[in-house]
């Protein structure tokens, strides 16, 4: 079918081409690029051998230039960026100057602010338009499948959705007492910024962690569940018509949070350097040098996730509500892709967006989210490529 | 009266000569030696032009021959031993030699075992006796006072002492989520250690922190409080005829303990080196510089401690319970002599203790501890140093 072009080469962009390996119909062939070469060549060694064409390249995904000359040698039909979230802009500029369709998974952020919104890459609406490529926004799970699962309920069993939930909930145990699956004062500032939820044409912030529920979740069992500030519900506001209310919740174990908080009160997480025995010493680096490595937690974490929403609305004057959710298992992640559940459920949807595109399913020119194509052939393809989802018109969850 | 030599120049060392100075009657003249001159400087600064005459010099406390040539340039009627307990035994073998008289606040122990017991002093006796010298062992609060406390209570209000519980209550606020007065890892030493109580002519180990109560404190209130092990229980489980039972009680705070837990979780009070950016760092060494420094600490000390004794046992055929205990203010500590509750306590008894053998009241050779004299001077010299006591007969303060 066609050629697609994967920029990174982390553990998101590892199940991607696991999942373009597993694919080959549509992905006869790719090129895995980023700055370290030799981490698409070992990706690459991974999995040689199979019906998919394999290639790599270097190239710096900040420097515009490099990306159109990779690209006009490369010639793919769709860009899949799993780089870094700084450089969705630099991307998309490439994309334009070459008419190739592009897809990614988390929504440009400036390296500096850390303040996530749709804005800066809405900006290239009537570009893309007019240069006849589509762009396929946030086609991760959460971003991702989460406008999916809105856009299949909104089509089939509600005339109008009043209220959406989205529950991402991790049980996953890498049987460490803390550890972190990437830069811990990234998660600080998680738990330290505020909420907020949508309500009636507004967002209303909250105090950080102010507003936590305890949910029962199928196959996982009961769970702290925080209301956090999040991306889709930005877009989930503007295309699910008559919306009143979106929440976004996470789970956080007190464990966890008791953890980051005592490293936060004794200055650990600091990004302030201290002068020690003669040298400046960022705590932040140092904490990080004495935990666990990131990549060693993969093959230990068991558990699972479970992320989901639930919709309340009406269909045909009648109140509906409507649960849908993907149970994703550590182990299993890990022993088919070799990256564990949190990588694998961004990952899969990153290859199958770049399917829709490909295939002209969901081709359109111009910039778009994810739930405002047909839902239908993604969720199918869910079910197909290891993200089976399950539904229920009686959920359960509150405690 | 007579002349004093203090080894040490720390913060328990600072209050010995704070309450020399306020005793001039006893302490006609005193000497300050420690390693680092300049501390013994800093100190006589603040307090010349009194009563008190004050000298200060070097010396190392593990020289022995260096302490001698000391001695026999001073000519001091007692030494006052507020240096590391690791140099109690080259201290006292000074003192034989010279023939001067010995008090020290806390047991020795060898530097690398941290195994609390007297039994290395008190190879000492027969050479003390014979020398006409006195020793006299652990003269700060605990051990100390809560020794002097079993000698009065066997004094005046009891036939027969049954059960000793002492009680260690600090309820000091230094504003910080976390910090510690000395090295974390002694701390954290502290409550994974085995604790230990007296029963019935044995010692009974118990898991590290395995037994807790909640005990109502007058003028503090309720704290949670652990049972350790500590040292003043093997002399007074000698010294108490027909004792059955003493256990020593401490209080942590949750915040406290969950602080050292999760520091210790993470790897950050090993003592093993890690490489760091090309330099071998200890973690704990690292700890240390981010947090606090103890020094800070003193000035923004609130709240009290409470220490005491709880005795039960008989009178006249009478079943008797009594409790005796100091309240110290780590404020009003501060203010009178620049160092809080938790060295006041200490340097206090450790002045008494001298005046006591100076003053001939307590003067007999040999190696004693301190219940072994009549407490009826030293009850009556807390109530004039700063370290008043009250009693109770009905105490009530097992929550």
């Amino acid at each position: 079918m066609g050629k697609a072009l994967i920029i990174g080469a982390g553990g998101v962009a590892s199940v991607v081409v696991h999942k373009c390996c597993q694919n080959p119909d549509v992905f006869e062939e790719i090129c895995i690029a980023s700055r370290t070469v030799s981490k698409c060549e070992a990706l690459k060694q991974g999995l040689d051998g199979g019906k998919t064409k394999i290639q790599t390249a270097q190239v710096d995904a900040n420097n515009v230039p490099e990306l159109v000359a990779l690209i006009k040698k490369f010639q793919p039909d769709i860009v899949i960026n799993v780089a870094l979230p700084y450089q969705d802009l630099t991307i998309m500029d490439a994309c334009l100057e070459t008419k190739v369709d592009y897809v990614d998974t988390a929504n440009y952020e400036p390296e500096d602010t850390a303040k996530f919104e749709y804005k800066w890459q809405w900006a290239y609406r009537e570009r893309f338009k007019e240069a006849g490529i589509t762009a396929l926004l946030g086609s991760g799970f959460d971003p991702g499948v989460t406008g999916v699962f809105s856009a299949y309920a909104q089509k089939h069993y509600f005339d109008t959705i009043s209220q959406i939930d989205i529950l991402d909930a991790n049980a996953g145990d890498h049987g460490y007492p803390f550890a972190t699956n990437f830069n811990p004062e990234i998660n600080i500032r998680e738990v330290t910024a505020k909420g907020s939820y949508y309500d009636n044409g507004k967002f209303i912030e909250t105090d950080p962690m102010s507003i936590k529920q305890v949910y029962n979740f199928p196959q996982i069992g009961p769970k702290d569940i925080y209301l956090l500030h999040h991306e889709e519900m930005e877009s989930l506001a503007l295309n699910i018509k008559g919306i009143k209310k979106i929440r976004f919740w996470m789970t956080f174990s007190q464990k966890y949070l008791t953890h980051l908080e005592v490293l936060q009160n004794v200055g650990m997480t600091s990004i302030e350097p201290i002068n020690f025995e003669g040298k400046q010493i960022v705590p932040l680096q140092f904490l990080k040098a004495v935990l666990p490595d990131p990549a060693s937690l993969g093959p230990r974490t068991k558990g699972k996730t479970n992320i989901g929403c639930i919709f309340q609305g009406e269909k045909d004057g009648k109140p509906v509500t409507y649960y849908v959710y993907n149970v994703c298992d550590h182990e299993e992640c890990y022993k088919e892709v070799g990256s564990q559940a949190v990588s694998y459920t961004t990952g899969v949807p990153a290859m199958i967006g770049a399917e829709m595109v490909l295939t002209g399913k969901w081709k359109k020119p111009g910039v778009y989210n994810i739930e405002e194509f047909d839902p239908d052939p993604f969720m199918d393809a869910l079910n197909r490529f290891g993200l089976p989802w399950h539904e229920s018109f009686v959920p359960e969850l509150v405690k």
